[in-house]
């Protein structure tokens, strides 16, 4: 039985977004399932000592140019956020209660919801009455997805999910670990096709 | 008459090494020229607030993974340099005095030789004993080189190529400006394509 594809992800990164969009399906081509893990840059970064890219001087131009280029060059629509610095800590927590109580399927369900609101309608993630709004529109129960983000077993449980992925060595949004080799970025994606198709390389 | 491809890279940058080996290739098939800019990372990353990707904890480990991962995905050499973190400066005067003084052709093939002694013999590129050396190698006049390295017209002459970079947008290596459109690393070597071959997208 083949693994996994462990496929990290912060609601707030637009590669993250674009990536979500061809992994499913790139699994499935090549008879693999993909693990979904919601994580927040934030802690990510801080162990990596690292930023935003839209956070640099010259980088920040470029990267708002390269991630509606990225979207087009993968034929995934793309409609600016209006902020990007902002957490997805409410969202994410949704996501691992999602995954604890219901299953991954409505968690990665409620990930590609999540990424596709904030990316396609502006939606903004980090807003309660935006997320509340977005889980009564996919099907969730409205106070239970509240109470879930408010729960202290939630906020623990994906602070687990970050030190584990940074103890993976994760440490920005896409990530990939494939067999245990690591992949970082959307931009990645024809590597880890090689590696599927004809296994290590 | 297409605009020529603009390539920007630094001798030490292991991403640029391996788009150094595709780039002219990759013109060529479209009827297109490369210009080639010996830049300085260290004067981007102060632009940028930027550091080496080897100068992150967690991003080092990935980093030196996949450089070697990408030359092989790219089918190019590669072997791992004794050191990252060193200054490419005396090189790229070099360079920049060929480019002035002998024409283009000259420049490119020395940038061509510098990364290929770096990043396949392990060559310290910022040593002057193992520059003169290669120098000699590759036909050069080493006193010449050498007073060229030393010289404040050429000094001058990097600084302006590492200034007009900036002011360009040019933050990390390799970058390629395309028709002004900007392209920044090996893994957009299929953007670049794309756009070779389709015009803007």
């Amino acid at each position: 039985m083949k693994k996994p594809i462990e496929f990290y992800f912060d609601f707030v990164s637009p590669y993250a977004y674009i990536a979500s969009e061809w992994v499913e399906a790139l699994a499935a081509r090549h008879a693999r399932t993909v693990n979904w893990h919601a994580i927040l840059l934030g802690a990510t970064f801080q162990a990596a000592e690292l930023k935003s890219p839209v956070s640099h001087p010259l980088k920040r131009e470029y990267s708002l140019r390269d991630f509606q280029r990225s979207a087009r060059f993968e034929g995934v629509p793309y409609v600016m956020p209006e902020a990007f610095l902002v957490s997805s800590m409410l969202a994410a927590r949704v996501f691992w209660w999602l995954n604890d109580s219901r299953g991954p399927a409505a968690a990665s369900a409620w990930a590609r919801a999540g990424l596709r609101a904030r990316f396609t309608r502006r939606v903004a993630i980090d807003d309660p009455v935006a997320l509340k709004a977005l889980a009564e529109e996919v099907g969730l129960d409205v106070a239970q997805a509240e109470a879930a983000w408010g729960d202290p077993q939630w906020k623990a449980r994906l602070k687990r999910a970050n030190d584990e992925a940074i103890a993976a060595g994760v440490f920005g949004s896409p990530f990939f670990l494939l067999d245990g080799e690591p992949f970082w970025g959307n931009d990645r994606k024809a590597q880890i096709e090689r590696w599927l198709s004809q296994g290590p390389f």
